[in-house]
């Protein structure tokens, strides 16, 4: 049994970008496990936007990281020791928020086995069938709730939700719009997903391209960045039209606050609903959420992208791709072989 | 039968204030009615804030008036001369959007009589029991959707809507705190319409108010007015919170944009929901919020003021007192004598 444990430990909050020594990769000694604990290998680790938020001092949805613990994040293991009688060696386990390190004690309540499907590799669990896919599917379906015909924007769309969120919009047979970052996302989004129109905001005016592309105006904006790009897809914004808040990364490396839209006075000319959503809020759905997400998976309906970083040393400097979109697909750690 | 109508027509649009020359005072002669057509004197001429809205050439969720025409306006009136089989001279009655105008012709399609309730003054009938009524009812009940013992704010809360919004939050059960502009107001919500708290916004600190008198956060904001008192109540939300955007106030007489809360990651992290609305939208729902509105009218449990103003001649410099604040209770002007 193992009795090193390598963590990644906030150290000092983050002041913009994250930058050297905000995290500290450390050895600390493995625990025994107590009455109905198991220890878990971490194998893949999850990297997402919302890993910024946990590093910040400010009022969110869950309490910030303390400085001074291991990094709060997601992730997929087999578990190696166990004192629970449901949990047995071997199991590939979803690990709750096991941490960034190479191994998580956790009691079997907060543990749960991943469900697989034939022919799935275990990444889709990190992503399309796991949290990103779970947010994509209720966020659209819930809130956006597109109705056939309908035209529905996605922002960070070649991104691990914004790409589910915009299969799964047009699963509901609407109209689907991207914005991404480079041409390769959005050929990938055009040719490889469908989107009926892509728009490079590095390369675009999104707003000239959101009148070319959406000449019925928009009725769904999956919001994932904010700033500009919201602005430009609010002002094109319909009558009781539809805004799932899901993200706002354009401003989570910023000091200051990330402001609402610029023209409020359009949400309320145009009846306009906005909601912010956390995941967590849906999981006594989840299991609604895996039966769409992995029929659908199963039919061949749904394509992703998973991007594995080797290596637990790698996670502080691999989590800011994230920001600068530097990767191809939902980003994880692959902190270990899987078995 | 009359001969001349005197009417106002938007000669410019207003830059900011309403200013001398935006609007004109004429008189016009008066056409023969058509088959189906009522004659209908006016009594009593609402003025609101969206007036200010319907004068800027904006995307809003009616056309604007256009230079030229006669300035919108709710209101009721008296039928004079009726073309029609459903509607005999002597009908008071609703006359839709009848302009501002000492006669309106309508078809009786846009006419509906007061539904008078006995001891009810008719003047209520533009307010409590009239579209201001009804907009507070549905934003609060069916956005808003306070639970007993949740906490409510009210901004404008003196005004039209926002003392009727407050007290039917009362009727759900609610705690509510009201937001004015002056120690009069602020002592009619607290003793006379029972809130359970009072903030002057003109004399108090909004944010410092609010963490004493919600010290267990905001459920529901009724959003009348946006800028500075939005974001001191959007910062105090709670988790699940909801917001029915029904009004901009501070920024109609903007000539920029109304920005939306300076910390839109607060409505993410708290899930928060916001949804703009106009009370044409549940028209179709009117009979239960009349319904509803006037079983509580009949009870006493509703207290609401009129404000009439004498003389149609006086509506252009009258409306400017709802961006002063300088009135008490719905304002109107009464064109013209009840019968």
């Amino acid at each position: 049994m193992p009795t090193v444990n390598r963590q990644w430990v906030l150290r000092r909050r983050p002041v913009g970008e994250i930058e050297p020594g905000d995290l500290e990769f450390i050895e600390t000694p493995l625990r025994a496990l107590a009455d109905g604990e198991v220890l878990i290998r971490m194998i893949y680790l999850s990297l997402d936007p919302t890993n910024r938020i946990w590093m910040s001092d400010i009022d969110q949805y869950l309490p910030p990281v303390e400085v001074g613990d291991v990094m709060r994040g997601g992730g997929i293991g087999v578990v190696e020791q166990s004192r629970s009688e449901r949990l047995k060696v071997g199991d590939l386990v979803n690990a709750g928020l096991g941490g960034w390190q190479d191994y998580a004690i956790a009691h079997e309540a907060m543990v749960n086995p991943v469900p697989r499907m034939p022919g799935v590799p275990l990444t889709a669990y990190m992503s399309v069938l796991g949290m990103t896919g779970l947010t994509a599917y209720f966020g659209m379906t819930d809130i956006g709730a597109p109705k056939p015909g309908e035209t529905v924007v996605v922002s960070a769309a070649a991104g691990a939700v914004g790409s589910i969120a915009g299969q799964v919009a047009k699963l509901q047979g609407a109209r689907v719009i991207g914005i991404a970052g480079n041409d390769a996302k959005c050929g990938w989004l055009a040719n490889e997903l469908g989107f009926d129109g892509v728009i490079n905001y590095r390369r675009e005016d999104v707003g000239q391209a959101l009148d070319r592309l959406c000449p019925n105006g928009i009725d769904v904006n999956f919001e994932n960045v904010g700033g500009q790009i919201m602005d430009a897809v609010v002002a094109r914004m319909n009558n009781f039209s539809r805004m799932p808040l899901c993200g706002l990364i354009s401003g989570y490396n910023l000091d200051g606050l990330t402001p609402g839209p610029a023209d409020f006075g359009r949400v309320l000319m145009k009846r306009i609903l906005i909601k912010g959503f956390i995941i967590i809020d849906y999981l006594p759905r989840a299991a609604e959420g895996f039966a769409a997400l992995g029929g659908w998976v199963a039919q061949g309906k749904l394509k992703w992208k998973d991007h594995p970083v080797d290596g637990l040393e790698n996670a502080a400097e691999a989590v800011k791709r994230l920001f600068s979109g530097d990767h191809d697909g939902k980003l994880m750690i692959r902190v270990s072989q899987e078995p």
